[in-house]
């Protein structure tokens, strides 16, 4: 999940919002200019953000594959509740990268209106390291959430009208695996009861709603190559079961067309800019807890092809957006990593050396050695996809010179690259170290000499598609041990009655052998979000298996992880407020 | 409701979504330059859509009440289920009108995806008479039902997280009248319960969604007069009552400033244009029936300010949609209407006298003579408001001469204007006729001297908000009991156990004294649909009275109308498609 860093103690600094308010953006015509995307391939909304014709753009200027960019990943390590900034490195580090002659490009994930009116407000990164205009990115941006919410929700219909008007198809009330989703932190529609006040308003059931961003449709959006892809694997989803236990189609419903009309337009990525004039793609869904949490694979692909370096995002740590990016995403596009990096906060290492969060501001170098065990295991799972980390530890101005040096010792003792940030206060100009090194890990050269420089690196990283550390033809339960003992450092894991028979109903229809995306606590690397640090030898509870047919992978739920949040005490929203010259405050 | 004339039975006719997409429209900045919108003003969403920057308007060409033009409302006799075609005949019958030499705009009201997944497949006028780009019109659009459910969703989840986190308002979860909404045909949401699955999933309690058309969020956005007057529309709503039975506002939710952030660009009318190239503003929602059913107030000012003559709609016949736009509409916005033209059809007339919709297509001229009561009762209660009637007779091609025939001599013995209208095969050509006979009633003259014309006949029409047949301050008995007489013919007014404890509780709160909005069926006068015609002597039957206190009005409901519609048994989602190239078909 993004985050701005909010709680910075720079009090001098105004909001993310008036930071992003004072700044006049440059007209989005000439940042598709200035990534190469020619006027027809351009379709803007408003002045400051368009979606690219991605077909158009392949007629104009070839496939991506014919010219090809660097790709950087930039992960996390465990995080506070508060966030670490990792969208902030990364934005960051591209104006940096761009203001020393690199072709850069960003790519991003789309923020949910739930976190934005609940914890957050506002997801789009910090300071001065920002994408624009952040009010629009955050609230509704380009619809392509409401849309995949519609495209959900109508397939929700369709399937309670079928069994309304006579179920030909025999679906089995009790087993319908498909659930509603809405971009709301609301627990209150997690479980419910549907069709109640008699037989003309549909049949009772049990069902239930998620988070837009967990919602097979948005991984499914994420994952596709084109229209023709989406609708294919849109006509694959399962809805549940028929009265024979066998599984019933989004296909055989007759809803694969309607809903791709829906999504026609939301599967053209989205492009912004950076506080730096960076061109940015910010396209898909967050929440690599609940789901796989990485930008869709069209942007990616689109940057690639247009970019020297792209820098992408996944969600939370090593363990979470970083595995599902290399063994979801990198599996499913073919594409290769060049370097990752891995944000830290001196504040999240004293959080996992076990202080509590109203005691983080304190200087405490004894905690901070102890939660380096956390570090040091999202670095070396880094290393396990065959890719190198590059550790920027993002400063805030709590973080004491004792810890600094603290870190500077660890780093050279452990034989990590790790580069100190500040770009929450200073943009570009608080990452040009930080870029210097990423390009240099990732074999790019100067501004003047890279596509040499790419060429001659290009053997020294893996090939494509091997940034995988499972085999999924080897079962699901194999799948989630290598993971679970590989990236979480368990033990075992052990599945419920409800997941044994969930794995029962996988082997039967041959989808055993899909990937896994594993649905779990973002604060540790264990099920149970209190054991901080570095847990070894605990198991992995898994709960319930979920088929998800048209994204390509199983969701393994864990712990007590909820598909759809809830609010706090004091929720985002009440600070939230737009005066008459409908100018927004209270997003930062 | 707009509706196509889909089942006309010209079978040589291409379906509308070919002829849309057939045609090249031009590009938006043309239609905003004719429109006399400055470039400044233009938000553009792609290329032949855009929102307008209203305030921004305002300050660069003076506030629309210096430049007004007149006002026309297209309303229509009793429907058949399949529509009489009154989008396509006001978009007709403004291309004629453009074509004539008039500066000419229309205003329409957004369509909701609903009915277009359900029964109807588009809702954007029909044949040569329509506005494009249909399928962004029909799918999403820009976004305002989903930025509408947004906000009502929003604040039901701050509800539910209000009592989840401690309830310090001490809201009554019996009692919570706010109800959740999608832009979706979903039965089976009506009637739910929320909240199940223990203590950290919040209190279950009973709850139910609504279509977005019929939210208050989308009343209170086409009433609405500005972002301010937004926000204080919003502070005022009620969503519920506490332990003590007193109301409970969003505004002490502290909801307020949040909605209107997540409303900031939905009350931005859209701009788009007929197949004709009349500049149209589509914004706010249908359904007339449980709703009050017109387009924005900001839209139909805009377009007053803009251009000479401005057609806009109320969805389904006088005692729907027309009513509502005279009492509620023009009440609010103190409009002035020179002219209203009552959409016919030989087909509804038959209908209306008894005639089975398998049977429609048959010359039958002694049914269309008893059907002729509804027609004649339409334009009476229009003349109530103080408003010229024109009858449009649209033409279908199983009409026979006989039947054609018999409508001439009713409208000659009736002494009502009545023109044959083929805008569906011909568009703006269909309507030549018409549009002379509506602007010399509207009192416009040629082209060339219509502002003299125009000042000249001012004195004829009614003062502006005279156009009303209650005065709310008699209470809300009082002016259910007008609306029942004058406009349904009813006898008597009944009010349900449930009616009355509501208007006790209007009372102690004195909301009984606002306007009343009466959802009822669409298909009668009563609220019984099978009684058509011109029913008398009947009684209607209040079954909840619900304050809006945001929207301004009272919401009476009678009978057995759904404020969500269900999907029929083949909906037309399963006939929607897209190909590889993004071209949807299926909208018809």
């Amino acid at each position: 999940m993004t985050t701005s860093v909010a709680n910075n103690a720079l009090d001098t600094q105004p909001s993310d919002v008036a930071i992003a308010q004072a700044h006049t953006p440059e007209p989005i015509t000439t940042i598709a200019e200035r990534a190469g995307i020619p006027e027809e391939a351009l379709i803007p909304y408003g002045h400051t953000k368009a979606k690219i014709d991605v077909p158009r753009l392949k007629e104009l200027k070839g496939s991506p594959a014919q010219r090809e960019g660097r790709l950087i990943l930039v992960t996390a390590m465990s995080p506070t509740p508060a966030g670490e900034g990792k969208s902030t490195v990364l934005i960051g580090l591209a104006d940096a990268m761009r203001q020393a002659g690199h072709r850069t490009m960003v790519t991003l994930r789309e923020p949910s209106q739930g976190p934005v009116m609940g914890i957050k407000g506002g997801a789009a990164g910090g300071g001065y390291s920002q994408i624009v205009p952040m009010e629009d990115i955050n609230l509704h941006f380009t619809g392509d959430l409401h849309a995949i919410a519609a495209a959900t929700n109508t397939l929700a219909a369709l399937v309670d009208n079928h069994i309304h008007q006579g179920n030909a198809l025999d679906i089995d009330p009790r087993r319908i695996s498909w659930r509603r989703c809405l971009d709301v932190n609301d627990r209150s529609l997690r479980n419910i009861i549907t069709g109640l006040g008699g037989p003309a308003q549909g049949s009772p059931r049990e069902a239930g709603f998620d988070i837009t961003a967990a919602s097979e449709i948005m991984a499914i959006l994420c994952l596709a190559t084109d229209l023709e892809d989406l609708k294919a694997r849109i006509s694959r989803i399962v809805i549940g079961q028929n009265y024979n236990l066998e599984p019933v189609t989004a296909g055989e419903i007759g809803a694969a067309g309607a809903l791709t009309a829906l999504l026609r337009d939301a599967i053209n990525p989205n492009l912004v800019q950076t506080l730096g004039g960076t061109p940015a793609l910010v396209h898909g869904g967050p929440f690599a807890n609940i789901a796989h949490g990485c930008n869709s694979l069209i942007a990616t692909r689109t940057a690639l092809g247009l970019a020297d370096v792209v820098l992408t995002e996944a969600g939370f740590g090593s363990d979470l957006g970083a595995e599902k990016f290399f063994d979801i995403k990198t599996r499913a596009g073919a594409l290769d990593v060049a370097a990752a990096v891995v944000v830290a906060t001196i504040r999240s290492l004293k959080f996992n050396g076990g202080v509590v969060r109203a005691e983080l501001q304190k200087s405490n170098v004894e905690a901070l050695q102890a939660g380096l065990v956390n570090l040091e295991r999202h670095t070396s799972n880094i290393r396990k996809f065959g890719v190198e980390p590059i550790v920027a530890l993002n400063l805030f101005s709590s973080d004491s010179d004792e810890e600094r040096e603290a870190m500077r010792t660890w780093a050279h003792d452990h034989d990590v690259r790790m580069v100190e940030t500040q770009v929450w206060a200073h943009g570009g100009k608080g990452a040009i170290e930080l870029a210097e090194v990423v390009l240099e890990v990732a074999g790019i050269g100067g501004a003047m000499d890279e596509v040499a420089s790419k060429k001659e690196v290009s053997q020294k990283t893996k090939a494509q598609g091997e940034h995988t550390i499972y085999d999924p033809s080897h079962g699901t339960v194999s799948t989630l041990r290598t993971i679970a003992r590989e990236i979480y450092g368990a033990s075992d894991v052990e599945l419920s009655l409800q997941a044994r028979k969930d794995l029962a109903y996988l082997k039967a229809n041959g989808w055993d052998q899909l990937p896994v995306c594993v649905s779990k606590t973002q604060y540790s690397f264990s099920d149970d979000h209190t054991a901080l640090g570095a847990p070894e030898g605990h198991t992995l509870h898994v709960r319930q298996l979920i088929p998800r047919t048209g994204a390509g992978f199983v969701v393994a739920l864990t712990g007590d992880v909820m598909t759809l949040p809830g609010l706090p005490k004091a929720p985002a929203a009440q600070g939230i407020d737009v005066d008459v010259e409908g100018v927004i405050s209270g997003l930062f």
